[in-house]
């Protein structure tokens, strides 16, 4: 498969909830945008979701994130479309303002971008029945919010060319998403489907006084909402299903299918009384909020669950691991390749779940950015996943830090590494960790280290290779130039 | 409220996939449970979900277990329900076979007994219809993992006694679950008629072709499925309604409801035919993994996400958080009284979150270690919650850590803890980190730490209450009978 290619520049047609998302993360993966929507408030609302998406986004992940792409608010669609070589359709669901977006989007676009509808639910076929090039239109469904949840349904129409819905797998798949490709067009793709379902029923229940709004979101996010965070229904279901397998399962849950559980076909009116039930009961559970709060709660859980999924390697948790190595693949090594002073080696804003009962950052999570940046010394030195996959490591045996100031959630935070020693198995750091929140950078702690290199088969330490060593030597002898730094050989109260 | 209490004793009826998961958590909280389960294979069966619940509870919570509950298997359901105060019922789904189940425990448990059926759908009313005591009978239908995941869904019958549903929500609160007391009896209950939904079109789906087990499973949990860990269906519509509300978003989505966009009341067929086509889809989707792994793969998820959660103070999260509090306030200081030697401050299996790139236990996850132990001297000397909220704090200024061994996931772990200096405002600790997995303890690290107190309003140094001061200046009176750690007060290298 070809490498996965981010869009050179993008036109977003549409600035409300998805549209805003759709900018934010093309904005934070580097991408010039270009946005058209007629709404006088829609400046105001695309710079609150770009402010939270920067929140998310630099809690998510400490990979180097390009440049911010510029943003540029367009005066018409044609101006909007110019030069884009991905065009985002979030507009209306209504069919017939769908399309006359298609006819200005073609008689101002490039010959070769790619339009992506964002619809819920409409079929592309009947998206693209009256356009000139219906081959480049294919619906993009993402889910909100769209600048963290990686899922896009990728669904062609009859007339779409195979080579745009690969074209935007491979933009969607740059962007940190995963695209899934749906074989069939049918009316709301898959997702939604089950969305439709949920929601239905949901209705009944609260019209019937089964249970209030808060009542059914607890039944779901204490329970089946949890597993479905990393797994879906069959692969669930094949667990629970044991030993005796998916056949046995279904043989077991099959015949419930046809006991009234679900109230299914029926729809329940949306009188003024259920809407305002409905309004009411949300209001109770979630009032003590205001929007923007929840969306901030919301953004913070779903960072720190697919942390979480990273860290077992496992459904988005994946998703972020590839876009993490390819931002990481992609920062170009410009940024250390000046040897002649410290290396800058992290920086990123201080996650809520980084900060503990005292309100401030935990002590452990110092250690987390000095680990950060070792690893990013390792790496200046050849110590890549190659290097790793070959055998050849370091393990730090000694550590020695001085908390000298506190720094709270959402602070950026850096730090810059200098090499004490780096001859033969040895390797002695000392990196400095500063806030970046007033004029000057205000220092936070110090971390000294002793690393070994270590033959990761035999588990026992062991010389680095010939090209470690040499960029070793060579970084150390740069490094020696400058003064040793303030605090370093001391022992704990001295 | 009263403070929640578990059972004294346990009995529980059927030993499957759920009622293995109750024995589990039940075990684990430390209450002797009785299982009755006829099928020989039961003590296998019961024993690898024990051993599965005790490899995910202790990755998820640092707070002290009690020690476990005794097993006992029993003879019949007249030997395992003696003595029990709680009695679950986790037969087969079918109404005659739990009514005759519910004669047997009654002609045996004692009057005070609660039944608690873990039935997925059969009403309350329904299972009580032929009991004695039907007061006594109510549904506490909870998901599997049954030992991972909180909710409970509480439903009442006709003839329940309002007094039994309180009772079984103490009881079960005191798991470490979240019990949801449902208002009206209906089948299935609240969980279960979104699931049936979601199933039902899921069939559809694989039946026409438009998307295998895998691309729905994908479609869930790299979407909605984030959302659904950590907010419900109400709470995320309305976040996505944005400032116009709740209503504003029904009255937009709602029309929607009438589109086809789902099968609906139609059931497929169960033909052998499609039952293969799932059970091929579903082995080319999971079947590089024995369903031992993927239970390991998904308890080790729930965990990690239920972990990040509790991080964000946040649904599932809050209750670990609840469950925690309690096992720490249950946990008598016992442990910790005999000041003669070193306290032992912590005790835990080694995530597998906790292991990065070099296959070990992260070199900052050995400060996270030492950070718990500090705090559990901190609470050993009068610094707890109550302290902590009148404005009074330890913050750690210097941190000294040799890391002497490695450890892998899974393996148990424990620190001791021993006070170098108490004097003023100032706090100086030494910890020893050893692995459990040999005959005599392993050394895996040591943390020599300096701390000085601080007025959490003021942030700044202070001198701590006259108790805390009394009780550390004792601590430290007693250590100081002990030999100075080797390893204390070194430099880095020297």
């Amino acid at each position: 498969m070809a490498q996965n290619a981010k869009p050179a520049r993008a036109a977003v047609i549409g600035g409300g909830v998805i549209g805003g998302g759709w900018v934010a993360r093309l904005i934070q993966n580097g991408v010039d945008v270009a946005i058209f929507d007629p709404d006088p408030e829609a400046p105001r609302k695309i710079s609150e979701i770009m402010e939270n998406a920067h929140r998310a986004i630099t809690g998510l992940t400490m990979a180097p994130l390009p440049a911010a792409g510029a943003l540029r608010f367009a005066s018409s669609i044609a101006d909007a479309v110019g030069g884009a070589a991905l065009i985002v359709e979030a507009v209306p669901e209504r069919l017939d303002i769908k399309q006359s977006v298609y006819a200005e989007i073609e008689a101002a676009a490039p010959a070769d971008a790619i339009i992506s509808s964002s619809t819920s639910g409409i079929l592309p076929t009947d998206l693209q029945a009256e356009m000139k090039t219906p081959e480049r239109l294919l619906v993009g469904h993402p889910f909100n919010p769209v600048y963290l949840l990686p899922l896009v349904e990728l669904v062609g129409g009859e007339k779409t060319a195979p080579d745009t819905i690969e074209r935007a797998a491979s933009f969607f798949s740059a962007l940190g998403m995963h695209p899934l490709k749906i074989r069939k067009e049918i009316e709301a793709f898959v997702a939604d489907r089950f969305l439709e379902a949920v929601w239905r029923e949901a209705l009944w229940l609260v019209k019937d006084g089964i249970a209030t709004t808060e009542e059914i979101d607890d039944a779901i996010r204490f329970g089946f909402g949890l597993r479905w965070a990393q797994m879906g229904l069959f692969e669930t279901y094949r667990v629970a299903g044991g030993e005796a397998g998916m056949a046995h399962f279904i043989a077991q849950f099959g015949p419930c299918l046809k006991w009234p559980w679900t109230k299914l076909m029926d729809v329940p009116e949306l009188t003024d009384e259920l809407v305002q039930a409905i309004s009411d009961q949300s209001d109770a559970q979630s009032g003590m909020h205001s929007i923007r709060e929840l969306e901030r709660i919301r953004d913070t859980n779903l960072v720190a669950i697919m942390q979480a999924l990273k860290a077992n390697d496992w459904g988005a948790g994946k998703t972020l691991a590839a876009w993490e190595t390819a931002l990481y693949d992609s920062a170009a090594p410009e940024g250390m390749s000046d040897e002649s002073g410290p290396l800058e080696t992290m920086r990123q804003q201080v996650p809520a779940s980084w900060t503990d009962y005292n309100g401030h950052m935990n002590e452990a999570r110092y250690l987390d950015c000095f680990s950060m940046a070792t690893d990013a010394v390792m790496r200046h030195i050849g110590v890549d996943a190659e290097y790793l996959a070959a055998g050849g490591s370091y393990f730090t045996v000694e550590t020695h830090i001085r908390h000298l100031d506190e720094v709270t959630a959402g602070t950026e935070i850096f730090a810059t590494s200098q090499v004490l020693l780096g001859e033969g198995k040895k390797m002695q750091l000392f990196h400095h960790l500063y806030a970046a929140d007033g004029d000057t950078p205000r220092l936070l702690a110090t971390g000294e280290h002793m690393l070994i290199h270590v033959d990761m088969q035999a588990r026992s330490s062991s010389l680095p290779s010939d090209m470690v060593a040499t960029n070793l030597t060579r970084l150390a002898a740069a490094h020696a130039e400058m003064p040793k730094p303030d605090g370093a050989g001391r022992a704990i109260g001295s």
